[in-house]
């Protein structure tokens, strides 16, 4: 028992540890390793960007003692594969370390299970599954990038408590608090790209950054009408994608930045074709903030993996003010989704609820 | 120090005592009423219904000691006048009781005061204004009564989280839990009357029941749409009151109901004139349940006092649904209304949000 509770104990560091590199490790998973002999942690690492070492190699090597008999605590199996770096679990073996408490496996086909095998056949002990849960939604878009092969989405929306993001004359500023926008912005440092449709680019001008990093901008624009006054396209253009429909024989040039054409579906740009191309590209996880439409549309195509809504006390009324999320929308209320268990938080005088929205309508 | 600290602990029994009898004593406050000899409760008392003895009579007769000397905690100052019982304050001081805590003076200009100088002329200390706001708070309702002349107006409504009460379909049940609809019958039986637009009443066909009382039912109708295949007008019709428009010239008859006509203002009935003529009748709350219209209707007006907003994890998306506060709304977030720290409480899978809408756009 007393065993069990320091794994639990040193897990949860190594938890610790790995967030510190949030957003940046893309396409990689976040990794914390810590390495323990005889209940004191000895070293530690943490994966800090691709093609720089990973956690536990990052562990060993800081290590100023002989590690042998020592227990490595780690979040994310280690890789069997030469990558940008060569396979970890072969210098875990080396290392002298005999016991393991890894969170999950690796969702990597190419991993999967693999280096725990190794690990076992050369005689570590390995104890498998401690804070699984945790450690899958620490790396939710990892595990969501191996499963479904593509980016992870969350859509961010902020609307007044009835439910408002523009009041019928068009003001939409500001719904939420300075500090909820504050919030917000740092969310975008957890993403590789933010999407926005074309109609939130003309009507508000946004300039897209987060607060540590300049994610990729993501624009739907069937038309092609992004110009060249838009802060987004005079800022760091090759970090603006526009995706227009095929249909689409303009040619225009947005110097710098790409334009991709994508086919239509119901008379709207495919969301998956859409997404399949980001993660062609690279782009991993996609932070959707709107418009109405735009999110209406994420919303109806089921595309949608986490939600934060920012609800400010005000209430606008109205019955032509725009709804926060709009397009299609679902039929009844047995079949459209809903957040099981959502996180309830206060940020300032706004409220904050997220969750993971549930397709299956039960 | 000790002193104080027992006057809050006593006059915290009082209101729990007067709770009671929440929303059974329309016209009158609700009172509570505890005589303390010795630190030790000797007798207390509420009002339970109009007509009925006052909380400190109820309190005083019930006492089985001589209550020389004793103390009286009360949340409202003692009435000096004859309504349907004589005056209390009188019996106050021939009881014997030395001492009165007292939360707040009563706003009714025929006592505001006058019991509380009287009191003291007769030698009683009189402390007052410990916990003045909670108790105000306990009798909001009589509070706005006595200020303003008219009901107070509470308004609910269930939405889903991105603020719809309907599908495009029209599909609207249910928003929330069972748990929240019971939490919100509950409610109505707090208030005198339910108010509901004529669509929701031809729509639902609603009961309109509180968990443990009939509430008078107020239905807006314009064109008396209503009719005898209703609920509402098969059951208590004299419970049941319809607003319709001067301009109405029909005869129909809703045989047991009320129908009141009201003048017009930008098409629209007239909601001060409908709040005035439910006072005149003795009507001192209304609890507004909708729908989009409604609500809309009371919010332009700037007639809402109190507002329960249910919100279910539910996501219906659509730019067609029908948001929850509709009709005119307000043109920008700085003239918008807003509740000032709301309370923020789960029930079951939904959140409420109850708060006190302030107008004044700051």
């Amino acid at each position: 028992m007393k065993r069990n509770k320091n794994d639990i104990f040193f897990l949860k560091q190594a938890f610790q540890i790995a967030k510190k590199a949030e957003g940046f490790t893309s396409p990689n998973p976040l990794v914390g390793a810590l390495i323990v002999k005889n209940d004191k942690i000895i070293s530690q690492g943490y994966h800090k960007k691709a093609g720089l070492a990973h956690a536990e190699i990052e562990a060993i090597r800081k290590a100023k003692q002989n590690l042998k008999g020592s227990t490595l605590y780690i979040n994310l199996e280690p890789c069997c594969h030469f990558g940008k770096t060569p396979p970890c679990v072969d210098e875990v073996i080396k290392s002298g370390i005999r016991r393991a408490v890894i969170s999950t496996v690796d969702p990597n086909p190419k991993v999967c299970n693999n280096s725990i095998r190794k690990m076992k056949q050369a005689g570590i002990k390995v104890r498998l599954g401690l804070l699984r849960k945790e450690a899958e939604k620490l790396n939710e878009v990892f595990f969501k990038n191996m499963k479904e092969n593509r980016p992870f989405v969350v859509a961010k929306l902020a609307q007044t408590l009835d439910g408002k993001i523009a009041a019928s004359s068009g003001i939409s500023k500001w719904i939420t608090s300075g500090c909820s926008r504050k919030f917000a912005k740092g969310l975008r440092d957890k993403y590789d790209s933010v999407v926005v449709g074309i109609n939130t680019v003309l009507k508000d001008n946004p300039k897209l950054n987060g607060l540590r990093k300049i994610p990729y901008k993501v624009v739907i624009d069937p038309d092609l009408r992004i110009n060249k006054n838009i802060f987004i396209v005079k800022h760091n253009p090759g970090k603006l994608i526009v995706f227009i429909s095929k249909k689409n024989k303009s040619n225009k040039v947005i110097k710098g930045a790409r334009i991709i054409p994508i086919k239509e579906r119901k008379g709207r740009l495919d969301l998956n074709s859409m997404l399949l191309e980001l993660f062609r590209l690279g782009i991993t996880s996609c932070f959707v903030e709107g418009g109405s439409q735009t999110l209406g549309n994420f919303l109806d195509a089921k595309l949608i993996d986490k939600m934060h809504f920012f609800i400010s006390p005000k209430i606008l009324g109205g019955k032509y003010a725009l709804t926060s999320i709009g397009a299609e929308g679902y039929e009844s209320l047995d079949k459209c989704p809903y957040l099981k268990e959502p996180e309830i938080k206060k940020i300032g005088p706004d409220i904050l609820v997220t969750g993971y929205p549930s397709y299956d309508g039960k």
